[in-house]
């Protein structure tokens, strides 16, 4: 049983905290913190946490807490982690890790200096499909992988912060493009190095200074291609969808849109639909349980039983750090117009 | 926190287990009973369950055990759950109730008598795509319900018990229609009164003196038809399928074979697609998480949080017996060819 | 080259006379009747056709005609054909041929005694789709036929005749029940007897005397069921399925609403989308060319081919005459609630 | 009514002779050249033509035929137009047009200095779904086009040539990519100019010195990107699916795997189930009408009436040229590892 410091009462930490206390689980988060302490109090009061503050280091160093979750914007990760491994704290990180591959480089060194337990969340490698899909790769069921797709879009992020490109590090590559390389290089092999990428990006559509558009290819070093499609100018809802092609066979992911869960309705019902959905009325297509489909339940096991079983998760803060670098690369690809090293 | 004596170590209790016992939860199986005692062993062994027996009694007395799941053969329902009652623990009993209305009566009566906690393990009531479909009709998205079809069909069972008449109280119908009626019953209404049923049945291509093959209809008070179709000589898995009609909408529900997970695979893996695939090789549709697909996950969620806040749950022993009642209607009615009353 | 004489200037109408002069073909409409003969007008020159007229014999008579198609309501179909085959001409029909078993045999009676040509426009049993899934089954891949589902449902409608019983001779089973009924007989095999029906009818949400609402169960003398859904209460377009089960597989056919494309759209396109469309804006689900999805072109191609190679098509007024048996016996049974003979 | 000379008599040879004379269409083919006249023969025979001939020049010549149909290997197509068009005939050409940006420009220049009338045969992007799909475009349903992906691939193709660099004129990009770049063109508009290419080019599974993978991204002028993903290394059959993302909306299109048509079968027909097909058991995505599936219909549809109306297809020689202006910048990135200019 662990006890949980959550920094962050946003989008991902309610999203987070609800995971965690789900029916029957014996992990709860004892403490949250925002920087508006009302937030924090309202949060608490909903999720049922016993304390709230709006001070980050009183959070961290709870005497009861053993594990912190960082989900705050992208800026406060490196200083959240520092505060939480000096603490001697286990300290699990949403995604993506940092803003650039050196400000990962900073944040995997403190913790690897200060011994602590770190992972990174990025739950769409724990989808329970992606989960399977990764064991018929395993045993052979596709041979040699040649190609991953994964791509990630909607129409638009939820709060503005994602939108300036000082505080999220860029724009829908940086915000979603992580999920992505991490989904290929799961299916490529984590073993495998990748070593060149290029990558387009543009602003579409939104009024912003970052991209709103991306799409980027890796090149590994067997050869295998990862092809990263992250925007937000989708129109439809949020697609998620990954491909995969090996010598001998195929898979095709579909996380979002099309899980066989298919509604007409001309009276709506006034509520939420889905995360990203852009419609009430009409064909929907709704997702059963989403913290499931998104992979936060096994994401949220593993963490813990890693904790427990003293072995390092599936994720954890060099996996974040390879991304890092990969996107790094991806975005001087397209200010050079031309194929760049991926430099870990 | 709940200890478990599960009864009956084989394909049903082998899924409860591994579900109860899942990462993180704070439930466990403590005892486990099997005719044969060394199974109950191997069993014990396999799912790290600290005790095991060949004797029903002992399992169910056991002191540590609040609740006992009865996971038997469907002759053996009513002796365990008399014997679970008189003990005064929670029982939870899987699919179908009781071979007929008349023994779901007595054992309906026996658990209200003995006042103990009871709940009919209707996984497919469960699933997370029913829970919100059900939530979406709930909100009105669908207006009044008209319709609704489900379907349960596979090739045919795992073990030969289900093919002897008098151990199942039946064929196909009782063995997944079971499912079926309360699938549409839930979507419908569970307050609306089930008036009549039609059915047919036969004996299509297994050699056995049960139905491998039936289509039942039901017409509850208000006019709405419940469709059920289970067999057992669907070709290509498991076809798991609901759909619902209402004035103001639709819903689809594919459950098993078009979940957005696609696998095409000349080298195959040598082992387990998912319950009842047919193939290993070729176009593949397996499952993400089979316990949460089926509803199992979060069916043991509700049964042990209504014990623990003392209220009913959403499945309990009277819909078993409602089930049961309109199964001996479709049978009737495939005997007498002609729409035979819903007796409860 | 074949010289149409076009009776009904409706619906229909005007679908089956774009199918006979798409591009390239070589048979042309030559003459239109309608009761109006001022919509007769409006059509021949929308559809550059060099006569049209308000009289039914003139159009029938019409010396360069050779082949008359009857487009009109169903309570015309019997005193166009007669007239037709008194003329010596071929004759095509729209479903249903009649709108009792007995209407329909006195239809056949009189071609037969004429000794024109005949063809019964049952379109769905030609849709490409149709057409190579008959061919699998005739191949042997799905081993003997046990059971077929074919649905056809749409919210309602367009023109207020189909809403008479008198005119229509039924209600939505009787118009849409037709298409189901022959395309399960042609999976099953057209050879084997249809024995016995099974039906339920209900008006559920229309003001109409009529049923809005239908399910018919057909045993065939092998035991193979036919299994029916036709009604006017569905929601989200138009749902035209089938599904057919063998001993050694199965088929699955969706001919409208997931036929792989799919468009999302804000803007719509203030137009048509497709038959029976309910939307124009959210998630749509056109069909590429209704024409060719529906069976129209492989009809007509039969049909003049057949007039050409002096054979009888695919589809004729026997066929016509025994889905009208069927349909007889499915209404007779909704109303004594038992299962009632087929009289052919 | 058209007579067509049909130069090759192989695969797509055979695919544009059924299309071409199917059931009620007014044009034939009267006269086939093969280079092995006993094939020629052979063909003619099959498909009822009334001459055949080992003789290039005497196939174009040939005084009855006002239609020349370029039905050869990649590396004759120039020699090919060239010939017809000074015999002043009309020329139509299977793709990719030619093998270079530069030799595309000789046949057009070719052409176009003899007046004759040229059309490309580009199939795909009159495929019915394909075209209903630009009609929503051109309405305005998805508001400006930002991206098309365009994805055609397969296990390999079914003759040697394809695989020889110097006669193809590359690999799967030329060959598939030809395709894709032209569907993409016309979602973004035909009137928009392509300005620059990147592509990466691998050879991963075939022991040949083309390409068998390739991945191009096209930037247009306004912005828009074309993605073009083809390869010879997919398994599962056939991948032909396009994707368009407007400020407005979305389209999907899936032209092969999953157009509503599946089936199961352990028993197989020992047949032919549909292009590229890889399996004959299991779960098979036949097609209805391949011809229409894959627009071969609705293109000489075109065609012909373009001839007869003496207007401009919507596919001619220029298309090709540009495509190929395309084609050869994606190939110079490969090697270049930058953005390439299209010059077109
Ligand atoms: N794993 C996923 O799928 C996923 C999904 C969404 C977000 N995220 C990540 O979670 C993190 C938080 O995103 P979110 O969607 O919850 O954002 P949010 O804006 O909804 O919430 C962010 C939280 O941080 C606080 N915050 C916001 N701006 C701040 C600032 N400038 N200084 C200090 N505190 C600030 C807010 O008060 C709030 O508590 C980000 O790193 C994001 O990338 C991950
Ligand atoms: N909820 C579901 O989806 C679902 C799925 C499968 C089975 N079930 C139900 O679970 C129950 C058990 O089915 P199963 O598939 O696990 O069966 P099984 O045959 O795999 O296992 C049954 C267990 O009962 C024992 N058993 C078998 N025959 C017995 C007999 N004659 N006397 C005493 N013990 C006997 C076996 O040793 C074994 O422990 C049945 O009621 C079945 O309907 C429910
Ligand atoms: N094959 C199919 O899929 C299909 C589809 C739709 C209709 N139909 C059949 O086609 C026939 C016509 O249906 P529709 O949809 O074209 O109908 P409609 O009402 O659109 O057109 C019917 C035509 O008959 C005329 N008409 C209508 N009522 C009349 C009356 N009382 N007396 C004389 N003429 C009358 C109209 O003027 C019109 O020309 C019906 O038999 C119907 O079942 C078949
Ligand atoms: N539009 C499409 O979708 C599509 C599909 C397949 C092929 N094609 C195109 O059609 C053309 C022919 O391809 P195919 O698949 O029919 O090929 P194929 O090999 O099946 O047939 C080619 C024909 O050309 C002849 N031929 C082959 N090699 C030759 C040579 N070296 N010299 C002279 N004649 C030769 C053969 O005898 C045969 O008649 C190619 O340009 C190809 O790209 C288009």
């Amino acid at each position: 049983m662990h006890k949980i410091s959550m920094l962050g009462a946003g989008f991902i930490g309610m999203f987070y905290t609800k995971t965690i206390q789900r029916s029957r689980s014996k992990d709860v988060v004892s403490m949250v913190y925002n920087r508006t302490p009302e937030n924090a109090k309202t949060f608490a009061e909903t999720y049922n946490i016993p304390r709230w503050t709006g001070d980050m280091d009183e959070a961290i160093n709870d005497p009861e807490t053993d594990v912190v979750v960082v989900a705050l914007p992208n800026h406060q990760h490196k200083e959240a982690i520092i505060k939480a491994a000096q603490a001697g704290k286990a300290v699990l990180c949403t995604k993506p890790l940092a803003r650039t591959g050196k400000e990962a480089k900073e944040i995997l060194d403190a913790v690897e200096k200060a011994g602590v337990f770190h992972g990174y969340l990025e739950d769409l490698v724990y989808t329970p499909k992606t989960l399977k899909a990764l064991d018929f790769v395993r045993k052979g069921a596709l041979g040699r992988i040649l190609w991953a797709r994964s791509r990630e879009t909607h129409p638009g992020p939820h709060a503005p912060w994602f939108f300036d490109k000082e505080l999220a590090g860029g724009g829908a590559l940086v915000d979603m493009g992580c999920h992505c390389a991490e989904i290929c290089r799961s299916f490529i092999g984590k073993d495998i190095r990748p070593v060149e990428a290029m990558g387009h990006l543009d602003t579409m559509v939104h009024p912003i200074a970052a991209e709103d558009f991306s799409i980027g290819l890796v090149r590994f070093e067997n050869g295998a291609i990862a092809q990263i499609e992250s925007n937000w100018t989708f129109r439809g809802g949020m697609d998620l969808r990954d491909e995969i092609s090996g010598t001998e066979g195929t898979i095709w992911l579909n996380h979002w849109l099309r899980t066989g869960f298919e509604v007409f309705t001309t009276a709506g019902t006034k509520g939420y639909v889905s995360e990203k959905s852009e419609a009430e009325i009409g064909w929907l297509f709704p997702v059963g349980n989403e913290e499931d489909g998104l992979g936060y339940i096994e994401m949220f096991n593993d963490m813990f039983d890693a904790i427990d079983e003293k072995r390092k998760p599936v994720e954890d803060f060099y996996d974040g750090y390879v991304i890092n670098c990969i996107l790094d690369a991806i975005y001087k690809s397209g200010e050079t117009g031309k194929w760049e090293p991926v430099e870990i």
